[in-house]
């Protein structure tokens, strides 16, 4: 059961869609503390899941985190704040309940982190909406939250082809580069991701007609090959004369204002800017029309970035920071001054003083950017969600955003920002993403290899093992680092057989994807939810169970040959790559062994991919392509632990409708004592074991 | 054998103090590329040990390391460089040899990052010594290498009890706060360390009478109760007119020179500053010197730091950086000139033009600092080491530096510098342990607990856990930080329970490492060195040997109630802690269990430690005590595994003088068939079955 209390004047997120039981006196599970403040005990072996997209482990104890979502290149353990916003929670202890904090400032979890047997909920103003949920499970509770929150964004199918992408492709010439360099290498691709260079001098919705003269050209010419281009959309509109979007966004008084009601100066990439004002209605549909700009020359997806909103400086602190630092040419600098000025040039960059700075002309009245800052993103988002609705009703379009709030998650998905080519953010990938679709965001990812620091091939290999498993498959990095396109690399071969092998699972995986979308269920989940029973599974922190059939255990340690893996039940270890002859389709390279439940060491060489099958379960396979629509979704294959009839439910549509309720797209497939295999349906699927 | 060749015209570090074979013709094992640069492959199964404090694993394959001492306080997983440059490594495959390269400046090792099969090593300019050498296993070659470079330096054994630490102790009361809680809280203490607010204004050997207004009697205070201050001592000299470091470095010509001939001015802490020009004999004697104004006041240890030397900016570093910033003032800053601005405030700092900027007399000339740069630390402790020597020839002092390079650990230790309160750091712990024992620095340890950062009470028990096996064991934290002194946290008989039994372990500690420093061997090995023909040893990456007789596995992972171990004998599992009566002797604790060969999940609860004592081994305790002075080192009780006569040479001495290679110190232990024990020697041990 759901059930909502207010305190104060909450401002409305439209984070909830769904249904709930208004409270009146005191909260279960929680202890109002007044102000803002709400508190519980944790029990010794209370496990909390949650907050989506932060750092740390799946269990989220004996950790402070401060969700404010911020422009943070450090996910370093001690970050406090990523990118996104998301205030929802379970306890799963000697209490049982999940809790989400509607509310839209800055809002602290203190997890056992000032007192290790104590969970700490704090609002930065005493104006919020909470909705507690009890259930009889973790995931009864998520689903429940899930339905709270509404139906989580499904992109085409073709976004879960994997993804090529750098901080950036800086000519037309240079992006067909890559397309035929993949294609020469035989590694599947299905998109190319366009960073801000693409732009004329960073300015949303232009294209440098220097670099990229003809993008419906180049466009039309790669999606002959069956890649798109994917680019980028900042938040910030540069201030330029006689550039329409700002000319247009000043007369129709589109942005956020200042104290004194002008257009609020902020900086980033291009120098000045405006921020539209997304929280307005009106502004948020004109800034969404802008997209078609893009829509029109053949683009089919979009990043959202910047959005949180990141600010590398106001025009006001600057001039203060101008004037500070000529009090310091006389000094003798010492700890304490030569401090505050490296402080005070640092400090320019997300100022908290910037974001009390700057307005919002919401519905509801003015409000103060930094009240509402978690929703920017998100409703940036909404902007370009609403209007694909409105210029492609029929189509699904890609959409991702840096920043969100949940809600967000009805409109597109989210990558999980500027990680580093660092061994530790293989496992941070892997522990975000149950935490991230307990929240609603399903199609997430990192980037692959590691967006800043210089990547290494066999980080590279270790990583992509783990990314052909996420929903957004995407390799990215930053100006200035190591290259890490694919074909650069001397081990090209385990490169195609890993990444080849996402398009084998490819059914499986869209199946299970399309299953929790539609379901309000999970595509990653805790060992935990698969067995509850099972102490030790509640304690794993680097597995993960993949759908209903999965389970994976990927290896995310330098020079390691392998790793320890436990096993809840009996399992079925399948094994791909490995020593195969180049060119071999990856799906004969299979080899399967049955282990016996408990504590393993698995050997795993940078060219393999190993996951675990669970007994009654099936992966249906197919023989894979060079990218998403070259895929046979009609002659599949299974791969098998048959015990107990195997039901299984595949889903499969044509990946661009937006009929997914239609049960067309259901298959039901059984496995009878005698080992074949029964099928029900009407997609005329063929389904044979491998 | 050592084989050595030399290029160009190398400068004369004095690291090396042993024999060596010169070398007509080509090199062995390294293909010389000219130019400072050398390169040999590296086949599948080669382990590479060694460059000493550097981040990353035991096995330093897959990376790119630049050794050039830096205040790096980012220990980050790409870091190149931390604070000491330990140019020696091993490589233990088809090939087996250790180079150590000797050469001052900037040296780059590529351990297959560029390419994952080549080990390649380049100078900054092309005049170095190499150091070659072969032998029949890493140890073998790691004790020639020891045998060359000179005999590891030797604390008082009152530096093997536990120290506490803080920037900053502000007051004497404060510090006598810090001591009467430890007493209080029954928790062991042998020292409390002073950081650099314990000066006047951040000035040399200047005591802040304000604030500890009688050192002498404060230190005589402490010394009743078993704790001594350890003071930190900086490499910047204040200019101050009238402070007389200052005016007669000046006036002795003892500073380091610009290009102009005129003493050099960067700043640190107390702001403007001249640096002691320590590869200057002259002017090591006089800075040496100075430590005596603090001996005087009863000190007998010290920390030098800063001695990179850091610089927060050079005088005219500074002044090019504001007339660079007033270009900036009328500018629309973009995405380049922003950056631009960034990086002119950030890279003022440790900037290496600064570093271009001055220069040393030397014997052989005046040089460059950026030539010698990774000198200047270890010439700070050279000239402190080298005044005790003359101060104070009969007693052992405290040195350790956070600098250095091979050739200081003869005449001190280092602490590994401003780490996090991250529970990779714990990791990054124990794998720099071993690197750092090759190079020889035995003497060393973390902060424990995390300097940067905020520390939780879960890491810092685990931290401890792993703190109570190094010589250096102190816990150590940043100003602004979450105070981490162990009496603050709500578990505190876990803290006593853990730091009571580094004192029962004394005894065999203590001895491990007498044994090592006098015999050129390792305190801390790999586990491959113990088990040369267990190929899963060669992997293993979170286990140490401790010593002879144990092997240690430390937990560090938040929320795990355990971790995989691998065994890779029966070995007996001897946990201490858990649950106890409160004040029980933690000696009373211990539990043993049988364990066999192989891969192990082993539970160790926050409260507990556990090692694993290898068969035919012992471990000689004591009971503990409140700080090193009250430990009974005549009385001892044998943990042990008897199988085969165990014999062991237990090490003991006052812990004060420096007779070493006294035979006395030695009592010869041997277990008869029927258990019995038999000792032999002068130091009238009575030992017992524990």
């Amino acid at each position: 059961m759901i059930r909502k209390k207010s305190y104060g004047h909450p401002f409305d997120t439209e984070a909830v869609v769904g249904s709930y039981t208004p409270l009146d006196g005191p909260l279960p599970f929680l202890t109002e503390e007044g102000g803002g403040r709400f508190s519980c005990p944790l029990d010794e072996d209370a496990v909390v899941y949650g907050l989506g997209e932060n750092v740390r482990g799946i269990n989220k104890r004996g950790w402070i985190y401060e969700n404010a979502c911020s422009d943070n290149p450090n996910h370093r353990e001690d970050a406090r704040s990523l990118y996104g916003a998301h205030n929802f929670l379970v306890v799963d202890g000697a209490q049982r309940f999940g809790v989400f904090v509607d509310y839209p400032g800055k809002v602290t979890f203190d997890v056992g982190y000032t007192d290790s047997s104590v969970l700490t909920i704090q609002t930065e103003e005493p104006d919020l909406t909470l909705y507690l949920i009890d259930g009889d499970s973790p995931e009864d509770i998520i689903r429940q939250f899930r339905s709270l929150v509404g139906r989580s964004y499904i992109p085409p199918k073709w976004a879960f082809g994997y993804g090529q992408s750098r901080w950036s492709y800086m000519t037309a010439d240079e992006v067909r580069e890559v397309a035929a360099r993949y294609r020469e290498a035989g590694i599947p691709l299905d998109a190319i991701y366009l960073d801000i260079d693409y732009m004329e001098g960073y300015k949303d919705f232009t294209v440098n007609q220097d670099a990229f003269p003809d993008l419906s050209g180049l466009s039309a010419e790669l999606k002959e090959q069956g890649i798109r281009l994917v680019p980028i959309i900042d938040a910030g509109v540069k201030i330029e004369p006689g550039y329409p979007v700002y000319e247009e966004g000043v007369r129709q008084g589109c942005f956020c204002k200042d104290e004194d009601g002008a257009d609020f100066v902020a900086a980033v990439w291009p120098g000045r800017v405006h921020f539209p004002d997304v929280l307005n209605e009106d502004a948020r549909r004109w800034f969404g029309g802008y997209y078609k700009v893009l829509l029109e020359q053949g683009i089919e997806g979009f990043w959202n970035d910047m959005n949180e909103p990141a600010i590398f400086y106001s025009e006001k602190g600057l001039e203060n920071a101008f004037a500070q630092i000529d009090t310091y040419r006389t000094e003798n600098l010492d700890i304490h001054t030569y401090g505050a000025l490296q402080g005070l040039v640092a400090g320019l960059k997300n100022s908290p003083e910037d974001y009390r700075s700057f307005y919002h002309r919401h519905k509801d009245g003015l409000v103060r950017h930094d009240r509402v800052h978690n929703l920017y993103g998100y409703n940036m988002t909404r902007a370009a969600g609403e209007a694909m609705e409105a210029l492609e009703p029929e189509k699904r379009i890609l959409l991702f955003s840096r920043s969100s709030y949940i809600g967000m998650h009805r409109y597109g998905g989210i990558w999980t920002g500027d990680n580093l080519s660092w061994w530790s953010h293989i496992l941070l990938n892997l522990q975000m993403m149950p935490s991230l679709n307990m929240c609603g965001f399903l199609y997430t990812g990192a980037d692959l290899g590691g967006f800043g620091g210089d990547t290494t091939e066999d980080l590279l290999l270790r990583w992509m093992a783990l990314g052909i498993f996420t929903p957004l498959m995407r390799n990215h990095s930053a100006t200035g680092t190591r290259r890490q396109e694919l074909y650069r690399f001397p081990h090209v071969e385990a490169f195609r057989q890993i990444v080849s092998l996402r398009y084998v699972l490819l059914p499986y995986l869209y199946s299970e994807y399309m299953k929790a979308a539609l379901g309000d269920g999970m595509y990653f989940r805790p060992l935990a939810f698969a067995y509850p029973e099972d102490a030790f599974a509640r304690r794993v922190e680097d597995q993960l169970m993949v759908g209903e059939s999965v389970m994976i255990a990927p290896v995310y340690q330098q020079n390691a040959r392998g790793r320890y893996v436990y096993l809840p039940e009996r399992m079925k270890l399948v094994r791909f790559g490995g020593s195969h002859q180049a060119g071999q389709n990856v799906l004969e390279t299979v080899q399967e062994e049955l282990l016996e439940p408990g504590h393993h060491y698995i050997d795993v060489a940078l060219d393999e991919v190993v996951f675990f099958l669970r007994p009654g379960h099936l992966v249906p396979v197919s023989r894979g392509g060079r990218c998403v629509a070259d895929v046979d979704f009609t002659h599949l294959k299974l791969l098998g632990y048959p015990e107990g009839g195997c039901p299984y439910e595949l889903y499969d549509d044509d990946g661009f409708r937006k009929d997914y309720d239609d049960p067309a797209h259901i298959t039901r497939i059984r496995v009878d004592g005698s080992g074949a295999i029964h099928t029900e349906g009407t997609a005329g699927k063929e389904i044979q074991w491998l």
